[in-house]
């Protein structure tokens, strides 16, 4: 069994966003799984000085534009939403917490939490919108509330982003695949070529 | 007769090196033409606050990674240059210099030019090197050279590179097909569904 393809997003990221759907389809279709890894964007951006996208003079507005574009080719709902970009330690804490349990429903937990930011306007920064969705997807809220405050699952976190760091992740969303790593929603078609060649 | 590709892209950008021997053939195989239109992204960093790639923490050990995989991929020959990256007024004035008698020994101009940075080692910020691969080319290397100092030749690469800010252009390269800007060597596949389905 070949290793899974391990993708790093951010959940407050319009182009992870607009893989989220398909990652796991795309790579079963390549003979392969998907390793699901949230991690902050902010914390990376203290380290290499980058600011978000939406900040930037001009390419902001292209970005803005371009995810409309995209989204429309991905066949995804997308508004632009605002507060842009949020805090996602909620988000990421309740992914991991959910996925030591249940991997499949911890992805579905976080298509759903990427859906209600990107596409329903909901502020996933706070927990009690994060436990309301988790709840939905029968999720026990009140013992996932109590594990957001815990000091383990912060601490499983700051983990996460500090090993994604470690291997060079600085984008969302970012892929690797056998030790190969790929950055953007525009490279798909790359890892495709890489999986079926086995490199070029 | 459908509009042309503006292609834009920097004389110092890897990335606009990538595509520069396909585009094209590449637009012709979707019945376009292709507008070559260098500009300088130090102008654009002044206004975007940007950093060269190779720069940024994380993400320039990242690019130079993809520089060369991306150039095998394309099947052109890559040596990491140095210095870089380099100013390129001397190589973007020759362009339009001789475009203005012939647009395409300025393509070959220009490709030559890039190759003889990226795979050849050559300082092509110098406007010997630039004149000297001019020649090689069959173009009057005296009247390049003075060309090359004058205020016209100046104010016109000043005028292209303030169009294309005008015009929201923020990296290098940017396709413009049908009023639509696409940002990345990465995009082609994106650019062809939008001039096959036009737009989606």
């Amino acid at each position: 069994m070949p290793d899974p393809i391990d993708y790093y997003f951010d959940f407050s990221s319009p182009y992870g966003y607009l893989v989220a759907d398909q990652i796991d389809a795309y790579a079963e279709r390549h003979g392969r799984t998907v390793k699901w890894r949230p991690f902050l964007l902010g914390v990376v951006f203290q380290k290499t000085g980058q600011k978000p996208l939406s900040e930037q003079p001009l390419k902001g507005d292209y970005c803005r534009h371009d995810w409309r574009r995209f989204a429309r080719l991905m066949g995804v709902p997308y508004h632009e939403p605002e507060p842009f970009p949020i805090a996602t330690q909620a988000a990421a804490r309740a992914f991991y917490w959910t996925a030591d349990q249940d991997e499949a429903l911890a992805k579905r937990l976080a298509r759903t939490l990427y859906r209600a930011y990107f596409a329903e306007g909901k502020d996933i920064s706070s927990p009690e919108i994060v436990t309301g969705i988790a709840r939905a997807l029968g999720i026990d809220m009140d013992a996932l509330a109590a594990a957001l405050q815990s000091p383990e699952i912060k601490e499983r976190l700051k983990a996460e982003v500090s090993a994604a760091i470690e291997r060079g992740v600085f984008g969302s969303p970012t892929f690797i695949v056998d030790g190969e790593m790929f950055w953007g929603a525009d490279r798909l078609w790359q890892i495709k070529r890489w999986i079926e060649q086995g490199g070029w």
